[in-house]
Formats: C-alpha cells, structure tokens, sequence
C-alpha cells in the first residue's frame, strides 16, 4: 500500500531535529508511537497499530533522514518488522536504510523473516545483527542464518554487550554505537522496544539526541505494554504538532 | 498569585466540550495532566506540578464552567487541595464551584485542611463529603468534623456505595451522581486521583460525558502514580490544542 503523502506542516516542525554529524559517534533519535496511557503495544508479542496514516508516513520520512534504524531483538521478535523506509523520493527506490537489530544471544532469525523476503525483492537492506561477543556464532560464520545475512549483503558484529552473568553491561549503549559508527553509520533511529526505550531514555543527552513521540487518543489499558522509565526524565526544546488524529512531541533530553 | 490569562485561542477549543443540561444525570467532565508515560504524581502522597501556568488557567476557567469539582479521599489526603474557582469574571468574586469529596469510610478531616481555610476567608464553597451509608458518623451529626463542614454551608451526604464487605458497589458512580443530582449538581468536573480516573475511564460514556487531558513534556518514571485503565478504552471527537509547553486533549469516551 502506497503512503498517505506528507502533511507540510511537518516539514518546518522536524528540521531542528533531524540528524546532523557527530565527529566521534552516531546522531541517535529514538522514536515511538504510545497511546495515552504510555502504552507501546497492546500486550506483549501483539503488533499494535496505534498511529494514524499521517504520521506513519512520518516514520518513513524519519528513516529517509537516517543510515539505520535499530531495535531491540524482543521487537523483531514479536513484530517482525519491516525495517524498511517506503518514502517516495528516497535516495533510490531501494530503501537505503540499514536495519540493526540487537540480539546479544542471538535468537531472531533472519531465514524466515518478513525482512528477508523484503531484501530478496530488493525493497529493505539486510540487516546488522549485534551479538554478544561470547555467542559463538559471532565469532565465526559456520551458521545458515549468518551465511543467508552476509549473502545479502548485512553483518553478524559482536561486541561485549552482556558481563559474565549474561546481564547488560553498563556500557554496552555506547559499544554498540561505536561499532556502527566504524561501520560508516552516522545517524541511528531507535524505534524499540520497550525495554530499549526504557533504557535510552535514562541515558541522557549523552546518547539520544532528538526524541520524537505520537501520542494516539487511546488508553490501551493494564495489559499494554508500558514505556516509562526508571528515573524521572527532563526534556527540553520541546515542541508539539497536532495532527488529524494524533498529536507528534519532539524534545532533546536534558 | 494571581493566574496568567486564558490564551484566547483555547476558548474555541474547549466550548464543544463544556457542560450541557441532561435531565436525569450531571453532566461529567473528567479532566487531569500526566506526564508523557501517564504518571499524574511522582510518587503516591507526592503533589506533582505538572501543568504549565496557562493549562493551569485552563482547569480554573473550566472549573468556572461547572457546579461541582470531586475528588477521591486518596487525592484529599495526599494533596491537602484548594478545589476553589479563581478565574477571574467567575459570577462572584468568591469561587462559587462546590468541593465534593468522595470518602466512603470518613478518613479526611476538614478541620485541619487548607480548604477549610478558603471557606473562611470566603475563597471556597464548603464541602460536600460523600460517605458509605454505613459509616455511622454519616447518619447522624454528632462529630466536631461535619459540624464544621455543615457550619460552613457544605453538607455530609451518605449512600451504599460500598456492600457488606467493604468493597466498592458497581453501581457507586450511578449511586454518587444520582445523589449529587438530588442535590442540585448539573455538572461535575472530576479532577482525580488516579483510582477514580481509571474507574471513570472504563465507565463509557454513559457517565463521561467529556474528557479533558493535559499531558505534559517529562517523564516521571516508574515511582509515579499511573493512570491507565483496566481494559481498552477508544475515544471520538478527539481534537488537540498545542500550548507553549503542554498538549491538551479534548475527546468524548465511545
Ligand atoms: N509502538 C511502537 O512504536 C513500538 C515500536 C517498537 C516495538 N514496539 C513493541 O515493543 C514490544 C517489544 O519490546 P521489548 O521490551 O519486549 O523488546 P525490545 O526492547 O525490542 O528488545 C529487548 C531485548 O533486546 C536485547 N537488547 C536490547 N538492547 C540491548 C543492549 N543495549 N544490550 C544487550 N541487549 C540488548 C535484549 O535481548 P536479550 O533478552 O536476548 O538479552 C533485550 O531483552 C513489542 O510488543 C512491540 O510491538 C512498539
Ligand atoms: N495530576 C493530576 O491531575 C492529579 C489530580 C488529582 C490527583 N492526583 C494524584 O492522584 C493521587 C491520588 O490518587 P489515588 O488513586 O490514591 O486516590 P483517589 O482516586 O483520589 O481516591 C481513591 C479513594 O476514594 C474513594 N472512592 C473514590 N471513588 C469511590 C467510589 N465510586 N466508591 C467508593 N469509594 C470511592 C475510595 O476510598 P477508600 O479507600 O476509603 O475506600 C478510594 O480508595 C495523588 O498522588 C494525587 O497527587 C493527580
């Protein structure tokens, strides 16, 4: 299905936070679509569309303006995205976006995928998978899965993400932002999931530098899956557009 | 402190929304601010300011619409609240929008509250307390507390809203308009807290008639008070109105 096309007004509304170069690290904008109740999803593992058409042609806009999109294993998972940017006057008509998922055991697999069928007819690029460096098979390539990535063009990149207890390191934000950058990657849209989010959003300024939200006119109720993070997070530069439906914030945070 | 003005172009906005006769029933306007992950406090007990000063105006203009301002004893407690009217133009200078604070089991006191302050320095009306029809102190006058609320023009009103073990009634909404109808209430603006805002949001639209949401930029994290209902809740009508800092919400519940 073709895109609603573009709402003007939200050309003047994004332009202050679209990516600019970042000498040392990706420029990182973490997007979502909540409903009012702060919910991502309906409940866990279900796919819940929650913006209207306007704005979903938002989110393609976005990807046009960046080199990846990024989520989190649990959301390739439940959801198995896309991951693609259908914007008309991209780059080329091949969407030009790379997707990266982080999946530090590895349990995604790309064989299945509705990504792959999509890099196939030539309408999304393969992916990069970030595995922990401990998962064997990041270290070599002896794995169908990995054989299927490479052959269309993605990457298996390990790094230390998890400690010796399987947890996430501390750190491990800014390793897998720097291995896409000495990838060539200078801009990243966060998308999800929740736990990804969550995360993001207490990492300060350090990491995220444009946050944009849709607030859908839903309560999605008790069973939904909920953004919110640990601390209490400030933002600034902040600025609302009111669509037909939906209502769009930006922010940087503090 | 005096409010900041009303910005002009809210008063469009808001009119499809504001109150209008209904024969058997109060009109309903459930209105509150969060933060973007649906927080209303930071904590529980913890009064959070949420709202720039001019949505601040706007929940006293919309109080000046409206007889009544309820409450749950949970926000009375935690908040100590003025539940007055000081928009200015109000029909007099004192607020003329009557407290009603639903407490089936009698744990607020007004003596030492600061509403009891306005009322005496004629800044407030006094309250209406709605008791389960079991608290014993509801069916007769004889504590100091309801001597004083009744001096001061505000009434004790009993009804079973709770059944034999204590537990909230199913119909107690019904039950409270119903009685506050009798009383001469046209129209309540229900402020909160988060109990009753979730209940309210699952009632459909035979309760709410109106549903007024401010949200605000921040996140208040995983401490805060949440406001989510029990199950999905769709709304129509919806229109959005940008201010300088918040977004507010107007819907009806479908
Ligand atoms: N409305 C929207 O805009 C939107 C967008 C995207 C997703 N969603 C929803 O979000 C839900 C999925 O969220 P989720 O919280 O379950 O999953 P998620 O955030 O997508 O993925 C979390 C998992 O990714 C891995 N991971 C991510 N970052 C990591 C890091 N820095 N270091 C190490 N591992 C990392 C971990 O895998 P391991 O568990 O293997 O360690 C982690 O458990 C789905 O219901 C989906 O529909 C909604
Ligand atoms: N940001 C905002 O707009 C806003 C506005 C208001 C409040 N708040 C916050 O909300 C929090 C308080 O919320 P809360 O959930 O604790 O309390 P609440 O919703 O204010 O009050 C709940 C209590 O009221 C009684 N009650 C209410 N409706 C009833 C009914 N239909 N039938 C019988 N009893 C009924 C019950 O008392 P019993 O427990 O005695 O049975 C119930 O536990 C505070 O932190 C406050 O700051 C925020």
């Amino acid at each position: 299905m073709p895109l609603d096309p573009l709402p003007e007004s939200l050309l003047p509304f994004l332009s202050p936070y679209l990516p600019s170069d970042h000498p040392d690290r990706p420029f990182v904008t973490l997007t979502y679509a909540q409903s009012l109740d702060a919910r991502i999803a309906a409940e866990p593992g279900v796919q819940t569309k929650l913006s209207h058409s306007e704005t979903k042609t938002m989110t393609h806009y976005l990807r046009s303006k960046h080199d990846a999109i990024l989520v989190g294993v649990g959301t390739a998972l439940a959801d198995d995205p896309k991951l693609n940017c259908r914007f008309p006057g991209s780059t080329t008509t091949t969407a030009r976006i790379r997707p990266v998922i982080v999946d530090p055991r590895r349990r995604w697999k790309y064989a299945g995928s509705t990504l792959r069928k999509l890099v196939e007819s030539g309408d999304a690029l393969a992916p990069i998978v970030v595995v922990d460096a401990s998962t064997s098979v990041g270290t070599h390539g002896g794995d169908e899965d990995v054989r299927l990535i490479r052959e269309g063009g993605g990457e298996l990149l390990a790094a230390r993400i998890l400690d010796d207890h399987g947890s996430r390191r501390d750190n491990s934000w800014e390793v897998i932002l720097a291995l896409l950058h000495a990838y060539g990657i200078k801009s990243v849209m966060v998308e999800g999931g929740a736990m990804v989010i969550n995360e993001l959003l207490c990492s300060s300024s350090a990491i995220v530098d444009s946050l944009i939200v849709t607030v859908a006119p839903v309560f999605l109720g008790q069973r939904g899956v909920l953004v919110s993070p640990r601390e209490q997070v400030e933002l600034r530069n902040v600025d609302w557009w009111k669509g037909i439906v939906d209502s769009v914030m930006c922010a940087r945070i503090k």
